[in-house]
């Protein structure tokens, strides 16, 4: 299908408390987040393994929302499980267990009707895996990448052979930092692109998110949301926005990354105001314009 | 006279550590950072107190750059001194130690021909010293306000009447918090605005700053800097900046506030480059500008 996108990454259930309350059993993983975040912009199809415990409901809300939940195995077993608690400053957060479950022996395999799938996301999971499923795309368009500063510090050369192949890196900064050992910026992104990736996106949480294309530098501030309830899968739900919209786009130039970096500021800010996958399941198309728009106002002088 | 500003503020010799280097006896405080970012702009009034170690050539420095050094009180005693470090993230740093010296006895009088200056920076010092100024202030045009932690720990009473009488406070986030108890920007903003004035800006430092405008919003990125060698006095510069900027405009309306927020953000980054004053001190207009021109570039799709 050539407007889709093909996501691989975790699909997990959250225990999460904050001070604006608590869930257990929310529907979480960067797959989950990113698909449904995505899915307001395009097709969307998702490889990852779930428990025996995984809900129908679930699976119906993701179909129910156009995505192909046909590599979404259901393994034998639990699902992996996360539990946090976020501090009065909701930034930081304590991670209270990662119980791995199904998710310990997960060997992802494409479909055969996903392979030629033009867009692919790399969610944050174990690099060997992310390399993996490189070997069995096919002619790919556009690929983006995840990662977090687990694999920085425990899988580097694996990560950095992943690095190479895509086209778009996308991590936050302090793994920047950790990464390529700079806390300047700019001397942080130059070493990054000698990585590989020509397009690089530095997520800053509630302080917005830098593009570097190229070496040219694009910023957007993050949409300032009334209560950030629960951070948990903004970032996901930022490179689904973000992917969704450019799998939309003739040519993913400069232009097309500056508008899917805003798009993904406009859905990591949808997530961050509810529990769980809640502020995306029932958003329209004026709902995410509005805040796209919005967060160009705020810029223009 | 029609363009200019008159600053109150502090005049100090700073020991600085950073990373990149150290400085003893540098030339700093609020009321010198701030005039020398205006002086790029406007005529700059000073009002404060050195003491007689205080270097004729930084008079003469001042001099040079249209700053008025009539209301600059030289007080039997030492400058004020402050001596500080920072760390390898450099928007942390430890104060080693605060000599008030002449400060401690300060009382600021605001030389006659000054009275009438149309714009007036409140720079960060004591609350009630900040009151005794607007009491000899003749119908001020546009009045700013800059706080920090100590005043609003110890001074509140004081404080929040200087806030009344405003039209713009400059704090920081960290600042918006304390003084608000709120966490989130918008709610914070709120209950700010509740206190007085009616703009408000947040700074943000390496993450930009926020203007509130009634209750629109402008948002600017800091400008990237390849190196923040030494961050003292990127506030009180950046407020110089857009104070200096404001006083060329026929109207102080939510278009200046937006353009001067960015001229700000511009003064600030020439400062953080160097050491104390000195990349104030060689600016010329043409490099003001390029700055003014990239940070609107980087957000401009």
């Amino acid at each position: 299908m050539k407007n889709s996108v093909l996501v691989i990454g975790s699909v997990a259930f959250d225990d999460v408390k904050t001070p604006f309350g608590e869930r257990q059993n929310a529907l979480g993983g960067s797959a989950i987040f990113f698909s449904m975040a995505a899915s307001h912009f395009t097709n969307v199809r998702i490889v990852g393994v779930a428990g025996k415990d995984y809900p129908e409901e679930a699976i119906k809300m993701l179909c129910n929302h156009n995505i192909d939940t046909h590599g979404l195995e259901i393994a034998d077993g639990n699902t992996f499980r996360w539990g946090g608690v976020y501090h009065e400053d909701i930034n930081r957060r304590d991670t209270l267990y990662t119980d791995l479950n199904v998710f310990a022996d997960f060997k992802p395999v494409i479909p055969r009707e996903y392979r030629q799938t033009p867009f692919l996301f790399l969610g944050n999971i174990q690099p060997s895996l992310q390399l993996e499923v490189l070997e069995q795309i096919e002619d790919p368009k556009y690929i983006a990448l995840d990662t977090m500063n687990l694999w920085i510090n425990t899988a580097l050369d694996d990560l950095l052979k992943v690095i190479q192949k895509v086209d778009l890196l996308i991590i936050n900064d302090s793994e920047l930092t950790l990464l390529t050992k700079k806390t300047n910026l700019l001397a942080g992104l130059e070493k990054l692109h000698m990585m590989g990736p020509q397009h690089i996106i530095i997520k800053k949480g509630e302080h917005g998110a830098f593009l570097s294309y190229n070496t040219e530098l694009f910023y957007s501030p993050a949409f300032p949301v009334k209560q950030a309830t629960d951070p948990t899968g903004a970032g996901d739900s930022f490179a689904g926005g973000l992917m969704g919209y450019l799998t939309t786009c003739k040519e993913i130039d400069f232009t097309a990354l500056k508008k899917a970096l805003v798009y993904g500021c406009v859905m990591g800010s949808f997530v961050v105001e509810n529990f769980s996958t809640d502020g995306l399941t029932q958003l329209n198309q004026e709902q995410i314009e509005s805040r796209f728009n919005a967060l160009r106002n705020i810029v223009t002088i």
